[in-house]
């Protein structure tokens, strides 16, 4: 296996050019080099998040600003064919976060005869912040690879929520990857890699990409705002409130199996705008829906971004400042006992829908620790009466149970699970 | 008329924070300042793009990072309102272009019970090198409008090319307009606030999202990777190309009608990869296919991205080093009487296909002085002969006449064509 960085073969490509024969091509000559002679440049480690700890990276870590989501169907039946890919997958997304080539079997370059061992559209691209969160689906512990004991019970099935348009066809999958980075093609060549290493063993069910990040999952974070112009992840679970993290976002021992122990339950929901109408709404009308002020993104009763909302404050006629059915009034943790969520959704736009309409919206993506108390109670508070329904459909959903981290080198994804 | 910078909104919008009456929601009082007050912060200027000049920005224009590209329709059938909009556009992009907001109407904060001017989703973003080209399609110089005798010859529909697998609803469009800049999210809003300002007289046939460039289109520029993992854009026409831009990019007196002179002429081709294949094509063939090593981007013949390639060079065998079919052969100036293209073209993913591969590719674009001598003949080559031919497959096509720059603040776009 080779040590190569993504960055440092650019520098040694040009060496590696052997002389053509007869109508064949050079050779590149990288895979002889010792692992050693290519650390990762410091350019590019600098930008990389790391691969190994207690909890998977993609989750907490500061929100970076392309997506590239994606939900296989395995189609192996062999229990040991699965778990071989996993370890694949892992020392690939172990490389690959790193700014390295995906090179499960071998070093980029590779001999002339066989097919590259990475798809090269991220040669010479740093890090980028890549990360790869893994996330299992209820469909996986069928009785295929016989995890039916093991599924955790907050990975019960969502119930359907009021006004749903959910499309089988994009919904769900097996097995799920978060790929997350600063560069878009950075992003897509992770999942790309899984998916060539995948081969013969799972299938793309859907994939989607995210063009900008619409949280922040940390308070260093300036909030960025959706497709309806609003600031988005004011008060968000964050990564600086570790006590809130630890009530509300990691699995902990007694929530269900071991294998979930500081993991989290991820909720994916691909809700398209009805931009075109949203844009001919009135000013008024768009800020009470949310319950905050377009430029700002204020509490309707505050002034600040960051100011606490006032629910109780009434206006002239006596009427609540923020409305009944606000948004974040309906959202809020004390309409649900106190349940937050982690949300790291993602700005979408597929093109246009044949009607002239921009086919656009949010891909919705939050973690927690059960979405039984989490996201269920709170969707369903906004299926039943938020006004922001008018302007908005749910497409599709997911669920996924993402296990713990991944240790070292010796661990891979889902080793507890089929342990 | 608001001057209010997109990013200077940030700051205001606190102070504008009214108390809020019965039942009613804060308004923002931004409207009432003088414009003087509200000048384009350094900071959102320092990364803007003029947006008057000779030529049209967006084609020498370093190709920036993203692209939102789109295809209008034109549904009004009075020229005048025709006129109007593209009056109202090009006031809207000389705005937009600069970091500020679309606000064609007014200012963003607005009255509350107005629809805001702007769709906010980039209030506080700085311009981020947003260009902003339009151009004409065939079909707009049918009956409707009177231009059928406006009509520039090199805008003779392109002939069909084997292999050809295009779609109509995502081919052609009256009028197109490519949005390119650093951030998705800035490029994404500028299309989206010229549909909304277009709403009544022209609706969108289709739009493309593009991720990354595939095209350097200057030597200040490093050679960007196409989803094949090959650099692309090694032998483009470039900004600095002075004598060679005259000569193949824009249209010149005595060309064809006047109103063009300064323009140039762009081709779209959407150009779906079988990526799942060429992931299994072995890295000599690859090479092969191109003429140019993976890692390096140099010409088989040479060691180094920029070395010429040497056509004439045999191997041992006698057989030419750089194929006979090789695509960069194909497509070379020698081979096409020195026919140039300054491509421009961006890496698309659009999720997946339902079959499981990544619906991924190519979307070309091309500008040049006249696609009958340029474009075609390289295509026609390309499509009867190209080994890459089995990796991909045209699935749209568009031709745009896009006029030269406006020239400040009393032209606008198409107004000589018009005249
Ligand atoms: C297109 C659909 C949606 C849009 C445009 C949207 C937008 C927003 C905005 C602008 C805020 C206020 C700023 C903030 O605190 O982040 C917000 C808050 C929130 N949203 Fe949504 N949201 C959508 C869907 C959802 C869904 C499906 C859920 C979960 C079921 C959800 C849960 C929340 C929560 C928990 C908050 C924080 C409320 C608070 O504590 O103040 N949102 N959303
Ligand atoms: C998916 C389709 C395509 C891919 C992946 C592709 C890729 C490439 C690559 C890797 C190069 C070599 C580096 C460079 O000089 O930019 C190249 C060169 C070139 N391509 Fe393509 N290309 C595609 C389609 C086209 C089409 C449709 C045209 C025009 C009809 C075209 C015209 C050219 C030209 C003019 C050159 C420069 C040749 C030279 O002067 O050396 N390409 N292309």
């Amino acid at each position: 296996m080779s040590g190569i960085s993504r960055r440092s073969l650019f520098g040694l490509g040009a060496a590696g050019v052997a002389a053509a024969g007869a109508g064949a091509v050079a050779a590149r000559v990288l895979a002889d080099e010792p692992p050693a002679a290519r650390p990762v440049s410091s350019s590019s480690a600098s930008d990389a998040v790391p691969f190994y700890g207690r909890h998977q990276a993609g989750i907490t870590t500061p929100a970076q600003d392309r997506l590239h989501f994606v939900a296989f169907d395995v189609t192996t039946t062999e229990r040991a064919e699965l778990v071989d890919l996993l370890q694949e997958w892992t020392a690939a997304a172990a490389r690959m976060t790193q700014g390295r080539d995906a090179g499960a079997f071998g070093a980029v370059g590779g001999a002339p005869e066989a097919p590259p061992d990475d798809t090269g559209e991220a040669l010479g691209l740093p890090a980028s912040g890549l990360t790869l969160t893994v996330g299992f689906g209820p469909s996986l512990f069928d009785e295929r690879f016989g995890l039916a004991g093991r599924r955790p019970p907050a990975l019960a099935d969502l119930p359907a929520f009021a006004g749903d348009g959910l499309l089988p066809e994009i919904s769900g999958g097996d097995i799920c990857v978060q790929a997350c980075a600063h560069d878009p093609q950075v992003a897509v060549h992770a999942i790309r890699n899984l998916a060539r290493i995948g081969f013969g063993r799972v299938t793309v069910r859907y994939s989607q990409l995210g063009f900008g990040r619409t949280s922040s999952t940390s308070r260093t974070q300036a909030t960025p705002r959706n497709l309806m112009g609003f600031k988005d992840g004011t008060n968000n679970l964050k990564l600086e409130d570790t006590a809130m993290l630890r009530d509300h976002l990691w699995a902990a021992p007694g929530d269900g199996p071991a294998w979930m122990d500081g993991g989290a339950y991820l909720v994916t929901r691909k809700i398209r705008m009805h931009i075109e109408t949203w844009d001919r709404a009135p000013l008024a009308e768009q800020e009470a829906i949310f319950g905050r002020d377009k430029g700002e993104g204020a509490p309707l009763t505050g002034k600040a971004e960051f100011d606490e909302p006032d629910f109780a404050k009434t206006g002239l006629g006596g009427e609540p400042v923020i409305p009944r059915d606000a948004h974040v009034r309906l959202a809020h943790p004390t309409s649900h006992g106190g349940a937050r969520l982690l949300r790291r959704g993602y700005n979408y736009v597929d093109g246009s829908d044949g009607l002239g309409r921009l086919d656009a919206g949010l891909f919705f993506m939050a973690y927690q620790r059960d979405p039984r108390r989490q996201f269920v109670p709170v969707q369903q508070a906004l299926a039943a009466t938020d006004p922001l329904n008018e302007y908005i459909k749910h497409v599709s959903s997911g669920l996924f149970a993402c296990p713990p981290g991944v240790v070292d080198a010796s661990d891979h994804w889902g080793r507890a699970l089929f342990a």
